[in-house]
């Protein structure tokens, strides 16, 4: 070993270990996991990790390796071979090894393995004098091929698969264990031949070149296009890197006494506290991911292995013990004895996070906090959505494995590709295969649900769509698909392409057609990490509500008050868009006058409503937004309509029209620029609010109004429009003998607005950040447009992901930072808040950090917006402490 | 004096003054300069000013004066009295005083003089006493009345001025003068009972009441419509308030001994070394200013009083002495004795200070800096505009005064509201009036010329137009105006309301009809002072050009380099719109490749063109920066014709309008997005810039590209165009085997890249500030829009000016501030400029400040621009120095 050279590789085995459990970012999720059970003493097959920074300075080194590291891959064999009592390529005991990767991140599925490396005509003498098997070993070296030739040369799988199909057929064989020992030794050339036509070179039989080259396909691996783009979906950086684990491989395919299993610690689905399992006799552990092979219940081990299903028992107590969290296990029995090969904090829906958090925090394992931090707030948000209503009868035609529980309804699709084209054009699909691989990801993620013939609980169709949330039926065998004809068939239904079909991933249920779905029911579980979560959060939450109703769905959901009330909804509603364009085609401000005057007693029942609903919480109301073009009709078909209805030539209404047209609405004549032309439109509104406001207060209802204008670039607007609003609000107060506490502020939603807020302050009561047109603004991209650039831009990988979902800390962020730090120099603790949607935890996140009062979405948004709030203050607390609290990953 | 208050009172007289010509901002120009003339021991009579803090305060205390100030006054009254040896309000030898405004800066007929204070019973009898004319003094009496009654009551002057005229008709007398003393008394008579019926109140006969009142009134002008209305058109802040001077009455109309006039000490049209004065006998100052007589050539004095017209040429070339400038003179005879009643810097025509300002360096008065800073760049900018083409025939109808120098062309309008309505819908127009008054402010600013029947060189309309650099031809006697029908008569041609007329105000030339303009001659005096400020100023000049034509144009103005060409003006062309179009509705990118193929070989000559003019400077190239759409036909007929052209069904043409229609195409799918999205299109842009470059080498001609990547939000943009750049860039020159130097910069015209300039700098060789998309995003504003509110905004005081035409250093500026000062500290003296065509004098002197490289206009705008930046380098230097360089004002 050079002296100088890094530490590159760590052993792990006999109990001890180079690395711990901590050491994720260095080590991987996989490495690390082994390095932390071989400390606790755990029955793992010796190995060691190639670090993370090896990857990323092989590909810095344009795909070298970095100084030192082969020697210490060399060093770390030796170590192996003392710990196992075996030899690499050796003649008698021969030792074999698998190759993995692990990344920082669980990506299921993405990246590569190989089995069984250090096979060759010498070992495989030394391993048949070994195991007595010759079957065995010859099957296991023609998997060897198969991996190596896929895997790490790049040759088509199916190129093998037929060969062996192709041979099963020939000699009448079922099963591959019908196939004779000499038809094996047949395959094997067979296979050779393939792997030499293929790549142009001899199958390599030196163990070491084969390792090296196995090494180099793992860490190529990070970089395939899969691999990118579940890392695109699930942000994960690029530049993390992965590991690489070289560990003794162990057989669980080494008769009926073998076999492999995965498992939870508790049930992954529903949180419940069971253990969780499937076990396979005398298999090799990849034949249950891949899902070629339908594993059993664990009880299968506990029958035929008593003994070694207790240790296991054990072990996995042991880990949770440890780990204080529910964990996803891979074992392998070898002659009756259990080795562990992997463990890591296990996937679960959101359903189940809340309940295994919250009876962790019951078995006193952790406290509230690491709970909240526990629970993914995206996954959190999948709760919201709809189920099943129980009452409506659905015809239920089959029954598969409830992979990943939820409703989904939806349209047949085949393909992945169809999938994605048919959700791009905004129709809801169901994807159904026969199976699932990782090309499938772009599909899966498009639509509602996964429907698979083959599989089990922990194949790759069923652990993909745990993690994305998504509904998942799979192994539903009544299910027969042909993905060249595009028909599936279940039982005496055909299905074509665009019929439509519902799952029922809680059940495993196969639906025909269309079902209705209904809202979750949020209580239990729910209600106790909402509890917990307003507890610790300090930012404020409110939602954006237009009706009485909204209000109410907003208090349901845990509203604070009303971030965001639209008052041009309230125009467009069929009683009063009459009076509205009245007011529109009016020649003179009397003329406007006399049509508001219509319009006033419909919005102050309006606000009234509100405030009735809002009783002692506050309400923010934004004076008319949009443009006056958007109340007229468009087509000559509405404005014939129209000219009928109000007696107006046909004529006018074109002018008018035409007037009013504007090239770039967004940036044209709306929000405050409205009310200063038109001043008798923002004084009827605010009339309205303050009546309203005086009215619910002569019935003992508190109505706390914050009167927001929109859309200011220049704090002038906002003076002329402030001393409006007090002048009429003085006025309203004195003819009821009232006194209503009402506030006056402004929304900042121009990057000029927000530059300039240390002179806006003064005129301003409070803020509210209208990210939306913030973030227009300040990209210069029209929300309405973008559609046509900013996937092509997500997909080059110019921009992460959509500046309009979540908030762009950079740039808008910087803004809102200037806007807040140098208002609250002027203004301490000036209430300021946040009204653009953008409430997803990032967000939120981000909104806590630089100190806004509250944010405000819609209601269905705000549980997940009061759980990021609370994972943000516990965040922020710890980084004052130095500390890290684990969330789950 | 209460002990403790300011000095808000300035006494001037016997040589003695407590001000001095320097205080400008206290005692306002006309109060600076008689302290100053009273210093030098030259003839004033003796007064006093109140200063403009006086009327501030009195504005900030709701009409009251601040305390100490009337006693102040009473003091200084005393003193005026003991230096002219007389009595205010006395019954022998009564003093009589004028009360006039004076502001920092001069606004010609904006404010409110009243004269002959002091008179009443008591005094009129003393002053007829003294004068032995009661004729003098009953007309003297009348004039107070009106002026009193008119100015500081708010009557309607056309009351008296009716009384008096139906009077003159009764008796049957022409002139004034033939009126009886006993007429004259029964006017006075008349004219208080119009007082008393219009006031409801009698006339004040206390002289301190008089005086009170009047100086009220002169404070309370300060805030008139029509002042405010000039000063805004003027940029003069609100805040500066007005001065007010209290001085003895000498009297110019006390009989054929005395007289008034007015004066330049050299020619304020031409510049020329001459006296230009003009004199009135037995006439009030305030005749001759308000056109009401039309006064004689000053010759009339040197013929009437020889001795006094010595006198006042010694006095004006003292005070040029003095001054160092031409001055504008105010002096009254009143029985041979010469009083100097103001001075101040004279106003000129743009010529007039050219020349003004290189004679005085030629006479060794100022240095070249002086001079530079003397020309007003607005009024410079005029020197730009056309005039007529000496050999097109032009038919003279009728010869006034040549007022104000230029040519105008346009429609006949009767009233300034008219000509403010006809300019507001793109109509030229030439307001004719009878006489302007200051009303017509408006309507002045609004006509390309102004032609009136009456009034001379120094008549408001001549003073007014001069000031505005706007064509006048003044009492035009041949002019013939019906205001009320709205028709002029000019010997046998009658106009009505629209018809064309053309003025030469350098001339007075009226011409008949419409003729046609030339460019400017812009030699001499034009070079000299060009020369100059090249030599002084410290930014570069550059010039937006789209051809050769262009570029020889800006090379002629000036221009430095190219800062900005616009290569969709190329796209337009008539003979590729077609190879454009087919590019457009190309279905893949190979078919967008064969059409930009046929554009490519144009582009290149383009390019070529451009390099082979500005040889050996930089060309500053902007990729194409609308959006597609831009190109295609709108109509139904157009996209017909271009149906049948091309040989495309009119459907898919419908179809592609529809699917690239955007919403705000401002903020669309246009800049880097096209580039980014087709990357065919810039490439192929690329490809012929770089191989004119590579082709104009071969001829030895030096090319210095600078391609511009518009509209970037985010560096990674950049980075993927800079990319593509490069490696186009790589291969052209390989190819033609010539090295060209070339730079890869980018546009900052959103408001993100600004503020993340220090992200942006790495990959950008320069900036170039596109200030009016800057503007537009910062703002949220669409400049085709804005029209709608923007004008009110002006109106209501909420917006200064328009911020597409001044750059707005609040908030565009601040960003601009900020990406300088991030990216320089990133990129030391990195290369930056402004192409946003707001070259006006202010936004040059804000871009010298901040430190950009150079500012690029349209070639017309170049001269003052270059003289812009050196007064913008002169007052920077100044300002470290601490010192002032007096520009003229």
């Amino acid at each position: 070993m050079a002296k100088s050279a890094k530490k590159y590789v760590y052993f792990f085995g006999n109990g001890k270990a180079d690395g711990t459990g901590a050491m994720k970012d260095l080590l991987g999720g996989k490495g690390a996991g082994l390095a932390n059970m071989t400390l606790l003493k755990i029955p793992v097959p010796a190995g060691f990790t190639i670090t993370t920074e090896a990857c990323n300075s092989y590909f810095e080194k344009k795909k070298k390796h970095p100084d030192g590291m082969w020697e210490q891959v060399l060093a770390n064999i030796k170590k192996v071979e003392d710990a196992m009592g075996m030899k690499f390529g050796g003649s008698k005991n021969p030792l074999l090894l698998s190759v993995r990767s692990g990344s920082k991140f669980s990506m299921p599925g993405m990246m590569d393995t190989v089995l069984n490396l250090g096979l060759n005509e010498t070992t495989m003498k030394a391993f048949q004098e070994k195991t007595g098997n010759e079957r065995f070993v010859l099957d296991t070296y023609r998997r060897l091929i198969t991996m190596f030739g896929s895997t790490v040369m790049g040759l088509e799988r199916s190129r093998f698969d037929k060969a062996l199909d192709a041979m099963k057929e020939d000699r009448g064989a079922k099963l591959d264990t019908d196939l004779t020992i000499e038809d094996l030794k047949e395959l094997v050339r067979i296979f050779k031949e393939i792997f030499a036509s293929g790549t142009g070179r001899e199958f390599p039989s030196d163990p070491l070149q084969q390792l090296k080259l196995a090494i180099n396909a793992v860490f190529g691996s990070w970089f395939s296009d899969r691999a990118a783009t579940y890392r695109k979906h699930n942000n994960i950086p690029h530049d993390l890197g992965t590991a690489c684990n070289v560990q003794a491989m162990v057989f669980g395919n080494m008769g009926e006494n073998s076999g492999t299993g995965v498992g939870f610690t508790r049930n992954p689905s529903t949180g419940e506290k069971q253990f969780f399992a499937e076990y396979l006799p005398n298999a090799q552990g990849e034949d249950v991911v891949a899902g070629i092979r339908t594993p059993l219940h664990i009880d299968e081990l506990k029958k035929q292995l008593p003994g070694t299903y207790k240790e296991l028992e054990k072990i996995y107590r042991k880990l949770e013990d440890h780990y204080k969290d529910m964990l996803d296990l891979e074992f392998t029995v070898q002659d009756g004895k259990l080795y562990m090969l992997q463990t890591r904090i296990g996937k679960r829906t959101a359903a189940a996070a809340l309940k295994i958090a919250i009876d962790m925090v019951k078995e006193r394992r952790i406290d509230k906090q690491t709970a909240i931090m526990r629970i993914d707030p995206e996954q959190f948000e999948r709760l919201m959505h709809p189920s099943f209503d129980p009452n409506t009868p659905v015809k239920v035609i089959a029954k598969g494995l409830p992979a990943s529980p939820g409703a989904a309804v939806g349209k047949v699709v085949f393909t992945a590709e169809d999938a994605e084209k048919a959700a791009k054009s905004g129709n809801k699909v169901i994807l159904v295969r026969t199976e699932t691989s990782p090309e499938d990801i772009g599909g899966m993620y498009a639509a509602q649900g996964i429907l698979t013939a083959r599989g089990g609980m922990t194949s790759h169709a069923a652990v993909v769509a745990r993690g994305m949330g998504k509904c998942c039926v799979a192994g539903c065998t009544a299910v027969h698909i042909d993905e060249e004809t595009k028909v599936m068939t279940i039982g005496s239904h055909i299905f074509r392409e665009g019929y439509f079909i519902t799952l029922n991933g809680s059940t495993g249920e196969v639906i025909l057609g269309e079902t209705p779905l209904v809202l979750p029911d949020l209580s239990g579980d729910f209600n106790t990490v909402m509890k917990w979560a307003d507890e610790i959060r300090e930012l404020g939450i409110r939602a954006n509500a237009d009706t009485p109703d909204d209000a109410r769905m907003a208090l349901k959901f845990g509203a604070e008050g009303i971030g965001l009330v639209r008052t041009e909804h309230m125009f467009f509603d069929t009683g009063r868009i009459r009076a509205v364009r009245e007011m529109i085609l009016a020649d003179d401000t009397e003329g406007r006058r006399r049509a508001l005057a219509k319009i006033l007693p419909m919005q102050r029942e309006d606000f009234a409503g509100i405030f009735r609903v809002m009783n002692g919480k506050p309400v923010t109301i934004r004076l008319l937004d949009p443009p006056l073009h958007e109340f007229l009709p468009k087509t000559r078909e509405e404005i014939e309509e129209m000219s009928q209805e109000m007696d107006v030539p046909v004529d006018k209404l074109l002018a008018r029209n035409k007037a009013l047209h504007e090239f770039n609405p967004m940036l044209g004549h709306r929000g405050c620029r409205l009310g200063i032309t038109y001043p008798e439109i923002s004084e009827i509104q605010v009339q309205a609010i303050m009546e309203a406001a005086c009215e619910v207060a002569l019935e003992k209802v508190k109505a706390i109004p914050e009167i927001m204008i929109p859309l200011i670039a220049d704090v002038k607007e906002l003076e002329v429009m402030r001393e409006m609003t007090i002048r009429i609000a003085t006025e309203v107060q004195k003819r009821y003998k009232v006194r209503v506490k009402y506030d006056v502020g402004t929304m900042i939603e121009i990057a000029r607005a927000a530059l300039l807020a240390h002179e806006v302050a003064p005129a301003a009561d409070f803020y509210s950040f209208g990210t939306n047109d913030l973030t227009q603004t300040t990209w210069g991209l029209s929300r309405d447009d973008a559609g046509r650039f900013l996937p092509i831009y997500v997909e080059k990988g110019i921009l992460e992901r959509d500046p309009f979902i979540t908030l762009d800390r950079k740039g808008v962020g910087l803004l809102m930072r200037m806007a807040i730090e140098n208002s609250r120099k002027i203004k301490k603790g000036m209430k300021m808040g946040i009204c653009g949607e953008q409430v997803d935890p990032e967000s939120v996140e981000f909104c806590d950090e630089i100190g806004l009062t509250y944010v405000s979405g819609s209601p269905y948004r705000l549980p997940v917006a009061r759980l990021a709030a609370a994972q943000a203050t516990l965040k922020k607390k710890m980084k004052k402490k130095g500390k890290h609290i684990g969330a789950s990953v």
